[in-house]
């Protein structure tokens, strides 16, 4: 599973930081989670390759969250893009997107389905045979959802070196998922544990953009492999955080500490900070595992 | 009047060339014709004061000319404009910028006056004491204007260092209205010629882009200072310019010459091309004063 920063920025807009964004990997295909303006630019810029998004996650509807979506969708038009692609996000932007879509005169060449997430409880989204993805609501001024990503525990790996050249490639799938194998017709068992590895094991992501302080998620992300969560103010700025539903520093180390996550990346800073290093200092004495988020930056775990 | 390059790409996203946004300074206020996505980042980077801004001028609603709106608009606001802003674009715009804000819960402090413009015939849109604005149609795949900008003469300016150190403010209106002053109280005759010089002459600047070659244009646009016509290809690409209701760059010298224009700045031009020395070559065979396009370039004239 990989996790690339495309934007750490927050609403005011920066040169030095560009809004959310963020590229998940999973096998072949991406995800997109967020998509503020200029999203297609920073794509460009770190080489992603756009044909392969399979799905688009966005968590409200302020501007900096997905502002540069009508971009993008317009470009995999453009490249001839014939391959479906499901957006999952809040209620309104099927209609913000159509509109523009039509006045633009523009008919899409793939198929564009809309899934609206629901602001409350803990709800799965989609589920299929590598990854499952649920939503569970933040609190911020209009309806906003996190997203908890999970990479299910990968089929077993075949060492293929030590099989025989002619052993049957019908009986791979039955060696993937883990059972001996006997050949009816030569009288050959084949045990599993000789021929495959471990797969990966399941991996989970959590991401809170944006949300004031709130402890209530933390049910939802016990555990995760990797958490990002806003760090929008520094806690000497805790009133504005407060007033505005955004998160500190060290409300969000606080709460990955209380979700035992494995590692937490911080972003989402806001304008008025023109370095990082005070974010890490101040995550960092309550949660250890604290990461700054860099664009371009690529976590594979 | 001063006329501002912020981008020189067409619809297919680039990294070395941004969408169209070009800014117009008049007097002590700003005009922004188009606003692709990320005009907001540009106009930071050129370091262009945006509570300036007065009008925005939108010429049809394809992505590359209007995406970047919604976000300078959601700055703007968060910049806590007061002052009220008025947007001159096809229909569908204010519903497009009103569903944007209703979904992001955002109540602009500002008043935003939206102006839908006539896709037929020449029509003045505006009319001050400084400026005044036209519409002329485009033939483009939708409905799409070009913009006819005139700075009016200025008043004629009055020489303070010839004027004696008493003499009645009262007086300066009518000496730039280039009236003698005759001092009743004083009964000396103050002679405009001697206190006065000729203010800067009229100024004015045709906008065109995006439209197939049109002939129809040349009489909407004669003999302006500078014509700014889209060159989205060069004339080996005469057929695919023709099937996109484009322009070659030879073509755009065409019309500049049947104009007579004083100056030709093409622009818009195709991610096919990586360089971009062959449309001057091509548009300077026919019209001499061709300019490339160059972001950032400030042209004073």
């Amino acid at each position: 599973m990989e996790f690339r920063i495309l934007g750490t920025g927050s609403a005011t807009p920066q040169l030095q930081r560009n809004p959310s964004a963020f590229v998940v990997t999973i096998d072949n295909f991406l995800i997109l989670i967020d998509c503020g303006e200029g999203t297609q630019y920073r794509l460009l810029e770190h080489k992603v390759k756009i044909s392969r998004l399979r799905y688009i996650l966005i968590s409200h509807l302020h501007g900096d969250h997905y502002f540069g979506l009508i971009g993008l969708l317009s470009t995999l038009n453009m490249q001839k893009r014939t391959e479906p692609l499901v957006i999952y996000g809040p209620n309104g932007l099927d209609e913000i997107i159509g509109l523009q879509l039509k006045y633009s005169g523009t008919i899409l060449n793939f198929k564009l389905n809309f899934s609206v997430t629901n602001p409350t409880g803990f709800n799965e989204i989609l589920n299929t045979e590598t990854i499952q993805i649920k939503t569970f609501p933040l609190k911020h001024r209009i309806d906003c959802t996190g997203f908890l990503l999970t990479k299910k525990k990968s089929k077993r790996k075949i060492l293929a070196d030590k099989l025989p050249e002619n052993f049957p490639a019908t009986f791979y799938k039955m060696l993937q998922e883990g059972h001996d194998v006997v050949d009816e017709f030569s009288g050959i068992t084949y045990i599993n544990d000789e021929y495959t590895t471990e797969g990966c094991p399941e991996k989970r992501l959590a991401y809170c953009s944006d949300t004031i302080y709130d402890e209530t998620i933390v049910d939802y992300i016990k555990n995760v492999d990797l958490l990002y969560h806003e760090a929008t103010f520094l806690a000497e700025h805790a009133e504005r955080a407060k007033l505005t539903f955004h998160t500190t520093a060290a409300q969000a180390a606080s709460i990955a500490q209380k979700a035992n996550v494995k590692r937490l990346l911080i972003g989402h800073f806001s304008s008025r900070y023109k370095t990082t290093e005070d974010f890490l200092t101040e995550a960092r004495a309550v949660f250890s595992d604290t990461t700054l988020s860099q664009e371009g930056e690529n976590f594979i775990f």
